[in-house]
């Protein structure tokens, strides 16, 4: 289908946005999907400075890039997130500021708004990333959960995101979540409760990754399936599920790459995605944006996995039919 | 090998011990592992009077039930966990006190003492329980989690523990934690971590339960093999994995019993735990402590299935072997 | 949960209904599924004799045995089928007729409204059965098959049920269609568009029987979640997926039990058939009908079939929890 | 071994011939497998133009191509087949003549015998195609088929093609079935039968096609260890078993291509099919024809398509080996 | 079906045969078959003395158990074996003598032509047992084995078996091998050579044991299917596959019991082995013969799997139909 | 990483060198890992020809091609081998001698030192190869085999490779056993069991070839898991499990390639070996040698496949990460 494909840059932020642009060009990419952290796409100057939007354009044309969506991941984290330390090292220090949590949840909501109009001006319709989760650490209940404690985490997802919401609609810019573990929705139905808890409202829809909802046992299909009109941009990750009797799937804090994980994530074509299933369902519904990769992989050399990948996720688009195969039987039709 | 078959009376709590205890004796049960909640065993009132341990036996001996090991899950949750709500309902009112989390964690960490103490009064040797831990929450690593929190997350479980841990060696008794979502072992290589922690002091050791491993994909005779000197108490309990592309193995924040969840409790033998290769496992490190049925299903009648279950625990132990096999075919021994 | 069992006597008719209630009773049954076939339950009898249904009903009850639902498989088959053949040995002569396909398929109508008044005269809620089909022959799209064939079968299926399912409104009784390969319906999708055909009126509704769908690779359970309103009944019979390289799913036309087909039927619990979860899917649905098993095992006498299925039913049916596991560690409830 | 590689043009037949090959032969293809609808093979007219082999040869030679075997699927359909409107589509006209069913089963026979004719014409050793079967209906025992009718079935097919047949042999011609539903034969045991049902006879083979197998359960290599004599063709044809509780194998009266189907028809190396054991077992055999590419996914641009399965045929295809590996430890054999 | 269910005394033989058969008849045996060893049935009495086989089968009678079968695994093994010093633990001191290798065999084989007729006279038809093998040791091809390595040692085998098949024929008594590693014949394959390598004579047959098998990746039903007359005895013995990714099929040189192992032995029903589809097939061929536990699993006392695994025979046979389920429907038998 | 892709010369050995290495060079490999049979390298002449070593450099720089390790399966065999006719065949004159066992034990034990001293003339720092096994046919313990005669296997394993590793060790040179079957080590805990027996002396580590571990159910990356720092060199062969119920996983006898063997050797990626994560492990444990194809499949051409698996071994390898990726989300480090 010739879809274009996307290097998603928020991995790669700690080089400067020039080397890694002429890295990915080189390997073959249409295109990046900008972070909105390290210099590759700056939230505040787009909003603040007349041409940044026009000269990170031309950037990215030197290279021959296209960019179809930009991502906020850091910052969306700490919309509905129980701030702690964690977060400080991923916000900007205006969104940070003194680290009061109730003030680094409005700073960060204000800043999603300001992305939302930056990729206005920007001229992206897409802008990738988390909402963050008050009830993330009550995801196992015990001690025992009362209902009541989930629908306030929901229900405070959408008091937080509807404001945020309303400017993206403004902007006719959509928000697409990554549907993600420590975020308001990490797998199919707390994804269909994230939806509802915003009434379905269209500038609301999903980031398709299929990396982690493959760990957690639900087919990346089914998901496609059961939010067919939300998908809204694609990640093309994968991830492997190592269990071997000794390993377990909620990884026992142990850091990403070790072997006695359950899990771990791997340059795409080197996990358990499968991605034939995913082209086909991405066919059926319609889906014509990019093909991003959010390249992640422990035990590879990034450069490797990235010019590999490229022409892995090239090869395995393909376009859906356009003829019903029975019509050539058909005497009249010949 | 005729191991004493038990109930675990925590999920019983709702019923007078005389009332739960006369229906345990007609099922057939050979005993009880009291939990410190409801009226079944009392802390404060087995170390503040006399004879209350000795009238608590003799009302086990009117129903001809077995007390080997006592149950202290709730307030030991409530030693390293961050305090929040949902732990002043788990609690006795004088752990919970105003409320204030460090006196929480203190008064649970003095009742923990106090648990040891009684347990020795009552006669028994083992004291099961949790541990709560700080470092749940950090569970997946976004925002990142930087390797020292973990590594403090430990050495806070250490520091809480070890004096606990020196009144249990005073009064004799070993202090088994349930490998347990929330704790600060949950599977096995965080059970190793644990271990370590404490210096791999013999006060501290398992409460074995296949149902908490099995979901997590660790093989919970593994766990058997990699702490053959731990295993201070064996829990009955099972569950299911019911992914099918649509569910996930985190739950989707739904509760226990619902189908759209990806695992769920089961009473034993309805789930996916291979019992057989447990008990051999059990022979083979010479466990010969009782065989403890935690019963919960949130989709079987709980009188049902007390009954059944004690039939099934019954059937399912065996004594190994004490003779060679080629023994017979050597004309010597004939 | 204490469903009655009943034996179908649909697979007995070579015996008349006293040999066969009187087994029945003797190996622990709880009731009978008549068939409308044999001298079990004869519908013209029925209608025209004033005391036929009381004396059945007698004629049970000295067996004490119940009677909850008849069925009408044969009768039902000829209101859509092409007729040949074949049909001849299955209906009642006054139905048969002269053989003429349309005539066939017109008595077979009217019979069927005939089965509904003896129903309610009878005094059972549920006639269970088959529809027929026009289209079966095309399961198999070549030569093409035009999707207005289809749409022409389902129409005519709702052509001709229509005008029974009135008669059945009126006398307060539901049909249940066994969903079955070379009926209108016989997989999920089809019970699906088959209930669409006929506007979901309420008098259709399905005869759960779980070994037809278990070798077209269709989960039992997800019948019972795609439509937990309309089980009216529901059939205990096993089937056995037996590929080994060789065989193959459709049978080779090859006669049931020969080894070399790729799946045969099973008395209940020898075959693939996961029975737990469908009790516990009966449960969650609220179904407290009959279990009636239809006993179809070509490698094992049946009369030893028969008394070690009842007792299978008896053994794998239980009854819903009514309490939450959390309440027993609330303190508040203790 | 470079076995010559083909694409069938049965799917391509609403293209003129011309316009077909050169996309072929751009794509890389040794050449065509034609079919004999369309413009591609005109039986009729190889018969009676003295020069319209060498003209079609000329065609294909203008392109590279070669053709060794030509396919009658369509009119060989109508051998056994009970007629219908379905088949009207499919035949010549001058073969549907007025649609009288016993007319039509007759010309078809006689056309298959000119089919015959024209191959040894036009130099062929080999025709596939399909029989046709009067007993396909019969495939579900209900009601309830008596063993007569089967062997009726497998009488006709040898009365209606030994006839034809025998014109095979006086043309040193081989027909190759392709095993298929509908057909005679469409797994391995009923393939067994339909090769008893004409005694064996070396004009009657099969074109192995593996598609079909797969999705019934069947292991193609299993078919070609059963008749590695019998081999007269092989197509490269791929398949996908997609069931996931609620598809179901037998497809649902849905269309080829839908996902809600339990199988579908796949591009070769995007579904189940194991080639690489195919291609060891047709060395084993010593199969030394053509790989002919049936190209058929509802899913997939079929030009896309094409070019992608050229390749991936060339790639999976290798020689035997022709040492013993163990000599090269044998100092003698040095 | 009511097939006799036997304890074979081969692993009991350190018990006097009275004790044994004391324990079995309470455990609810119906026979025993009796291994030549030990004093459970002794070849050379039996031959010697006139009443040996009379007080034998009152001595049986006194505890209502029959034997149908004798065993003579130890000497047989024997007969084809190059022997080294395990043979003399195993072997009767007469047939060792000075362990003369040569002499080993040839008086081996004299025993075995002495077990046939201590056989007659005891009124047994079959003789279980082992053949041994010269080849067993060239079963990896390094260094690489010769065919006619091979072919030497299967006709070796023929060599030295037919003389003592010739006395078990005149005897009207068969030797069933059991087929087992370490024999001529260890898996479906060799099985089949062997018995090509004695002409096929009726005289030989195999002792089937699916536990031999299953560890292998033999299906014991393909077993069943390849010989359906030569099935003339039936262990019930059960195996367990244990492969975790470290141990290893071939079992590491470490002993039975231990669970580095990657299979063991184990008690019936506590392993992989699938009884009711061997039940099915046995039922298929017409096997009427015993049911013989082979007793052996070291991790289980084995008075508790004696009384448990007679039970378990028991409850897993049962007798084919003798209906054809079609004819309930025809109203002609009804 | 770059790792350079050798040949193993063993399979080729029938070739002359200059012709095999030519080949290769083609093919385009970095290296050969030469043979110490045929002309690829002589182990005597190594030692008695001043300049051998030398000139055999030339001979493969001729072709640019490296040599990292010779390999001396053949002669290895032989030390610890109860030695019979087979050993003839694969064993230089001046080892076999007069062929007398424990001689050619002897000359081969001293043949082994001399490879040692080959080896640090050519400059190589592994030699690969076998050990033989005095206790491969006690394999499976029937006769029953006593422990001690396992433990004397592998006591003579030390005596007679305990010198011979005593010039590894003044040579500077390793030995690398391939654990292979009838090899003293042939799976995990026989490797370990291997190690312990010479003391874990650093001059013994293994040769380490999935195929051999493949088959046998061992996962090969717990191999490397078990011993980080034993991998002295790695072979690149692939195998296959071809179970089919009717196949056993000993071989029945029959030779290498058929289709009747439960496993059989392939070409790389033609097999059941998963090379990802063998890479991935290898990375792990830091191992930088070669990659060295043993190529043996006797179902294809050895020159397509050497060809072939060259390109597969170069796509298939790649570097470890050098980043933490969360470090980009840090805004340090951007």
């Amino acid at each position: 289908m010739a879809r274009p494909v996307m290097m998603f840059t928020g991995q790669w932020a700690d080089l400067k946005l020039d080397e890694m642009a002429k890295a990915m060009r080189d390997f073959g990419f249409d295109g990046l999907e900008l972070a909105c952290w390290g210099d590759h796409f700056e939230v505040d100057k787009a909003n603040a400075e007349a041409d940044y939007c026009e000269k990170k354009r031309e950037q990215l044309e030197k290279y021959d890039l296209q960019c179809l969506a930009i991502s906020a991941h850091l910052v969306g984290q700490a919309v509905c997130d129980i701030i702690d330390e964690r977060h400080k090292s991923i916000l900007p220090p205006y969104v940070w500021g003194d680290g009061d949590p109730a003030g680094v949840n409005a700073r960060a909501a204000d800043e999603m708004k300001a992305t939302a109009r930056a990729a206005q001006k920007f001229g992206v319709d897409v802008v990738n990333g988390f909402t963050g989760s008050s009830i993330w650490h009550l995801l196992y209940s015990f001690p025992p959960v009362q209902p009541k404690m989930i629908d306030d985490g929901f229900q405070l997802f959408a008091d937080r995101w509807n404001p945020i919401l309303d400017v993206f609609g403004e902007c006719g810019v959509k928000f697409a979540l990554e549907v993600h573990p420590t975020e308001i929705a990490f797998d199919l139905y707390s994804a269909e409760r994230a939806l509802d808890a915003v009434g379905g409202r269209e500038e609301f829809g999903f980031n398709f990754d299929p990396s982690h909802l493959l760990w957690q046992g639900v087919d990346p299909v089914e998901f496609i399936r059961a939010f067919p009109d939300r998908i809204y941009n694609v990640h093309i990750k994968d991830a492997i599920v190592t269990l071997n009797g000794k390993t377990g799937i909620l990884g026992s804090h142990i850091d990403f790459g070790d072997h006695r994980r359950g899990w771990n994530f791997r340059s795409p074509g080197h996990g358990g995605v499968n991605f034939e299933e995913i082209i086909r369902a991405l066919n059926d519904i319609g889906y014509a944006g990019p093909l991003s990769i959010e390249w992640e992989d422990s035990g590879m050399d990034r450069m490797h996995g990235a010019e590999e990948s490229c022409q892995f996720v090239r090869d395995m688009d393909f376009a859906p039919s356009n003829v019903a195969f029975d019509a050539a039987f058909d005497k009249e039709k010949q």
